[in-house]
């Protein structure tokens, strides 16, 4: 493949050519040699897209809510695009892949762009190329991004330090598991989203989450943002316009309040510090391998414990 | 809380004293002052415990076989350690609280030692006190340390990376998503167990499994270790002595070809890189704090790009 002309590339992009907007985010993912190029490039170019994050436990319908926001927000004349975050697993990989199929519904629409993220590397979660990708989204000027995550371990949290807005999409009779987790779901949620909203239990988890947000309301300071929760069918639409609604009165709250700044600051940082870590890490296989062996060799023969090893490997570095 | 009397710790894990060993787990799991002299303690102690890994997608039954296992293991008169990794997920996590009583019918018996696990931090999974944990379990004398992940996002590929021996759980009827993800299980499997073996389709799924085996045989190159299938009704003993046989022979192949070595090694390493790491973050957020903010506050703003920012953040911590 010959060498991309950045440039031109981020050019087209920004006139919404799938093709580049693919070829950038390729390279940035890849870790390419040409990544800090494009990196420098989509700098000034970033900071107007609005990002939301979508999230919830598996079986709740996150892709199909994500289609159908897509579906909203397009009939508003947005431009959309969508990271779909699948966790390298073995386990999990497979299943997304068919829930992938039912957003080709928007496969021929030239103002959404989809793409699958893998997450990899020992940072783990988004923490590595999925920002990168939101900043190529960004700067090729699409309005929304939504950033849709399959809920499960690290990655439901770190959606919410990508994010303008979070939404934790969840569905009736889910049972135990989101009772014993309502902590940490109220954490995160800026919008709750019951999806299949026509079935049983429907009602008894709206009244649920009611009491949640009010109940946290007397407990957690600080915010006067008070989580809507919205009921949805995703799969006839009913009620998505409801979200996208909630989406946006929650982005005006954020600017009101001077969060939006914060959230983008918080971004940023997340950002800065894995790509610095991950660095790090890039030194320890390159020129710091030779020590890195002779240390794991000896922490493997008990001489020696992890720590003291890994004060010595860190030491290496910072000398070098 | 009064300091703790390091070495009368280790000496009282030693002799198998529950809250002994407790306590040290505590001690590294919470990163505290005592840490280094603890990993320094423990470190001649290790190297002789038998590592298992046990994971699997939701709902096979791992905390089931788990305990059976246990069961097994002890009517053998081994001690056994149990390490169940959580991830920090708001959803996982408390699904998880019911399976773990499941375990309570091993809570009165004293070769049995069973910690839940929190994951933590920015890098995720196992990479931070579990391994930890588990020197504490093998320094403590324990025969058998299992460790027990969820089975989703990246602690299933971490857990291989602990264990001497990785035994993957199935169940019939979990249909294409397993299909699917045919490469991934198969890479990190060395004994494969569809547990659930008295339900409809059990014979179809060891049939899948041993079709795909054998046909990695012609296409993997490398290792000689051909990967049995077991079936197992956990919840009734069924098989269970089995898959204890099937680890033990594992074990031996790995000593006859060397391998047992290299993956203690391997084991090793990816504990030095990740306290390394942590290190290196816990740099950031201290004597590096002011530069993060500032460069963070900069690439939110547009005006450099992340690398650029991260670059001169390891610049500054080198410097330093």
């Amino acid at each position: 493949m010959t060498v991309p002309d950045v440039a031109d590339l981020v050019d087209r992009a920004r006139r919404y050519e799938p093709r580049a907007v693919a070829r950038l985010i390729s390279l940035v993912e890849d870790a390419s040699p040409q990544l800090r190029e494009v990196a420098a490039a989509l700098a000034p170019l970033t900071g107007r897209a609005q990002v939301i994050g979508l999230t919830g436990p598996p079986g709740v319908g996150k892709s199909t809510s994500t289609s159908a926001l897509v579906t909203s927000l397009r009939a508003q004349g947005k431009r959309v695009g969508v990271l779909a975050v699948d966790p390298s697993s073995p386990f999990s990989g497979g299943a997304l892949l068919g829930d992938r199929i039912r957003m080709q519904q928007h496969a021929t629409d030239p103002g959404v762009f989809i793409r699958s993220m893998a997450t990899r590397g020992h940072l783990g979660g988004l923490s590595w190329a999925t920002p990168q990708a939101l900043r190529v989204l960004d700067a090729a000027g699409f309005d929304v991004v939504l950033v849709e995550t399959v809920g499960v371990g690290q990655s439901e949290v770190d959606v919410v330090s990508l994010a303008d807005t979070t939404i934790v999409l969840l569905a009736p009779g889910m049972g135990d598991g989101i009772q014993a987790a309502k902590a940490g779901i109220l954490e995160i949620a800026d919008v709750f989203v019951v999806n299949k909203a026509d079935r049983d239990g429907a009602e008894a988890t709206v009244r649920d989450l009611k009491n949640m947000v009010a109940m946290s309301r007397r407990g957690v300071a600080g915010s006067s943002w008070r989580q809507p929760i919205v009921p949805t069918v995703a799969s006839t639409m009913d009620g998505v316009d409801d979200v996208v609604k909630a989406i946006e009165t929650h982005h005006q709250w954020l600017v009101e309040h001077d969060e939006l700044g914060q959230r983008r600051y918080r971004r940023a940082r997340a950002e800065v510090e894995a790509i610095a870590l991950e660095s790090v890490r890039a030194k320890l296989g390159g020129p710091g391998e030779d020590a890195l062996r002779r240390l794991s060799e000896r922490v493997s023969a008990g001489e020696i414990d992890p720590y003291t090893a890994a004060d010595r490997l860190v030491e290496g570095i910072s000398g070098g």
